[in-house]
């Protein structure tokens, strides 16, 4: 391994054995030493979960061959960033690739999602990272299409950086709808899901409920995540979590607690 | 129940037994009608996670009596707000409280938190919300200094209502040093962790690693939550979930993508 090559820590949540991170891992083997450090089982919708009671496996594994170090982390994909950059890597990665998502995280997808949360979770111990998401839910999603772009949005991040504490969360409409018509720089779309959960009796007679639901942008602006996928550009959000509400702040100073 | 009495939503990430839960039902029937859907395990630290790969449980139980409704669910503090909003009160509650969470969820915490998750998902659903979280680990904390602001602000938090999207985010400084010296409205302390993972070995010799850390606020700032908690003050902190680095865009539209 070279010394001049940049480090990447690769991330995903639907697994270590994903074919969206495999895809990832080919990319981003032809930029940097790659070290993979991922869930040994679906962490879809974890959203910034970490495990405080029970301990972590992180077991050195061969999925297939290739230049990159991989480990199988027992834990959520933020315990795998933690554990990449605390336990497993001898130095801070320069750059953090979380995917490539099987299905949106676009719009308020971003705090269900496990595949943003380990972005964000680099972004907030201030390491360039990024999360990509395809728009096509299978298992075996066709990332072809999609593969350039990433290459590219990675040069880009290992060259320019980002500001401290952001990372971009990079949507791609689907393998169908390719050639795409490029990149558009978006804010989070104002969109939610309305719930409708599907309630069942199981063999016993007693109730249970699967979650499913309805996706609703209600933002009509033409500068969202939403907007840029419905019109077939990849979208690219910069993300951070200041949660605070600044603009309510002297609403509740006139409150009398 | 008289129809004239708003409907409140009580929530938690400590678990429904939890002693921060049974003070905050109290707390909430001398104000409404209460509904307690809260999980049936701890989920600290669970962040916005949802339940996706398996189906919920809701069981209607009793656990002191009371005029509350309670239902367990098996499911994450986010799930139990779906659950509750979408099919088991049948109307939209006036107002969700979370906690009283055993241990702080200032600053960076707030993306961690299963407590803030349930106030933050009924914001995200237009319901004002609140999460209430005491500077107490301790599972017999002394949560009576608290309870008296807490009424106050859930009071408040009935007549005034909130911006749309927005919920609060309160943290109380612990027992033993009431009288506090009053709340202060503040923003999120740019503060974050310094991980440490304990690693061990199990008795077949294989490695596992706990999670720990150290708290450090990068923040000198006299107007974030860290400070007021520092001077004795309770802390509220207006939240909510654009995740857009607003600031970021201009520079990234100058990439090239």
């Amino acid at each position: 391994m070279s010394a001049k090559k940049p480090l990447i820590l690769v991330v995903n949540d639907d697994g270590i054995t994903a074919p969206g991170i495999r895809n990832l891992i080919s990319v981003a083997n032809e930029l940097g030493e790659v070290v993979v450090v991922a869930p040994d089982s679906p962490q879809s919708g974890m959203g910034h979960a970490i495990t405080l009671d029970s301990a972590l496996r992180a077991d050195e594994i061969t999925i297939y061959d290739g230049p990159q170090k991989e480990y199988s982390v027992s834990g959520t994909p933020v315990d795998c960033v933690k554990l990449a950059v605390n336990v497993i890597l001898n130095r801070k990665p320069d750059l953090i690739v979380s995917g490539i998502n099987h299905g949106s995280n676009s719009s308020v997808n971003v705090i269900y999602s496990g595949t943003m949360s380990a972005a964000v979770e680099g972004a907030l111990e201030r390491i360039p990272s990024v999360g990509f998401s395809s728009l096509d839910y299978s298992w075996d999603a066709d990332f072809n299409p999609a593969l350039p772009h990433i290459k590219k949005t990675i040069q880009l991040l290992l060259k320019n950086g980002l500001p401290e504490g952001v990372c971009l969360n990079v949507n791609i409409p689907p393998a169908a709808n390719a050639p795409f018509k490029g990149v558009k720089v978006c804010r989070q779309a104002n969109a939610n899901w309305e719930e409708e959960f599907d309630a069942r009796k199981d063999p016993r007679g007693r109730d249970y409920f699967w979650l499913t639901g309805k996706f609703v942008n209600y933002d009509k602006g033409n500068d969202t995540d939403e907007w840029a996928l419905k019109n077939n550009y990849i979208s690219v959000v910069p993300v951070e979590v200041d949660f605070t509400a600044h603009h309510a702040i002297s609403t509740l100073n006139n409150w009398e607690f």
